[in-house]
């Protein structure tokens, strides 16, 4: 349900083409006439895939525009073949590995294709352990771990507080607990008691109120919990709190969940564990 | 812990990062040698904001070997600014953002910074639905869902069937549903009943037992359950079932969550969802 032009865009890699798929959207979103149909091949690591998808690539091309194609495959013979497809061919390392050659005094022949060490599996730990302390701690869960938690993320129901909490410890292995606030009376003006104690890592979420009352319609059709009386209700409050309380916020309404988590470790000061 | 040289990696980007930092990684594995030290700077879109980061590249230059700088700055006068830094500064889009005005007959002043429209609002919901729907059928609870879901993730006990179901969610928007296998005795050779019926969708993941045994040590130590023959006898019944219902597989040991999710999508002709 697009408006722009439609137009095939291959990410072909040999890897997991995560690196080609990243990069060619946010770069395609700065085309907003352009629809791209997105095709992934990963792992193209010999001539016979190659050949495979310089096939598709040119089939496509035989039916309208070419495609883009977007690739990080390293290996030089690979790379020359594939640029030989009826496609506007983007190697996104090409430039890049040769001047890091350089700076690090390495010969280009000598850069691995894929390397995966033990920081990998370091960072792979880290990332899991991060995935179990968000669901641990999901939704006012376990709250014995909170005192081990880099943030604990608050907000009214389906403001986002749990894709926010899991793609943190996902993606940057971040343990984000995330405590639920209802504001239903039985709770004060001032912070849950659960969280009282932990005001240096709160971060609140917020969201405008008609977007929350698009999402729990869908959720409960026609509740009193779903009614946009309540959404401006349940939002106003909370935002008071956070003003009063001084928690840092962020307004997750158009925000993708990549947004939400950067604005997010913006705020708070997190780290993230890259490496 | 790494036995490479140390180098500073500064990640600069007018959005969130995310970009900067994927290709960054995926770029600098490839030189083993190098052991960088990340550090990201969302959100630098103002001639005050450059100027920070400018400063903070100077002062690691000033103790060591200069800084590399991954950039996704868009708006020239920032990203000019940011190259008179003493850095090795890469600027990832430019040179794409020309071949493809290029291509789509655009004038490269009418590139904008950082496009967000309702297709990504579209895609941020397929994208929730899908984590709604992981943790909903996640360790096999809500078999009434399985008929919704686009794979069904078989393994033991810590073979890493949450995060990767996870994963496939966050990133693709694939609902992936994931059931544990007991193998107690209690259950037969064949397929367990719950997902019997569903075999055009099923993925096992197998690991190496010493690795789950690692794993399982440090959930609960000493433990039959995390005990070497118990490992290696779960370990080897499951492949054997997969093997017998030609289930396609992926070894979970020595991959990271996305080489394991993009093998599965590989392995099971599952779409992505990217647009």
């Amino acid at each position: 349900v697009s408006s722009g032009v439609d137009r095939t865009v291959f990410c072909v890699s040999d890897h997991t083409g995560l690196t080609a798929e990243t990069f060619a959207h946010s770069l395609l979103t700065r085309f907003p006439g352009v629809a791209p149909h997105y095709e992934t091949r990963p792992f193209v690591d010999t001539v016979e895939k190659v050949e495979q998808v310089v096939d598709e690539i040119d089939a496509v091309a035989a039916l309208g525009p070419r495609p883009i194609v977007f690739s990080t495959v390293s290996e030089a013979a690979l790379l020359s073949r594939l640029e030989r497809a009826n496609g506007l061919v983007l190697s996104m390392f090409g430039a890049f590995v040769e001047e890091l050659a350089r700076e690090f005094r390495v010969e280009p022949s000598q850069v691995v294709g894929a390397y995966h060490g033990m920081r990998d599996t370091a960072l792979y730990q880290v990332r899991l352990d991060a995935v179990d302390f968000a669901l641990t701690t999901d939704d006012g869960l376990g709250l014995e771990h909170y005192r081990d938690a880099e943030v604990i993320v608050l907000g009214v129901s389906r403001v986002g507080k749990t894709p926010t909490s899991l793609y943190l410890a996902m993606q940057y292995g971040i343990r984000a607990a995330n405590y639920p606030l209802t504001l239903d009376g039985k709770q004060g003006p001032g912070l849950p008691p659960a969280v009282a104690g932990f005001q240096d890592r709160l971060h609140g979420l917020t969201i405008d109120p008609i977007r929350l009352y698009q999402i729990r319609q869908k959720r409960r059709p026609d509740s009193a919990y779903a009614s946009l009386e309540r959404c401006a209700e349940d939002v106003e409050r909370v935002e008071r709190m956070f003003r009063a309380e001084r928690i840092p916020v962020t307004d997750t309404t158009a925000r993708s969940i990549e947004e939400i988590a950067a604005t997010i470790i913006e705020g708070s000061h997190l780290i993230r564990h890259l490496d």
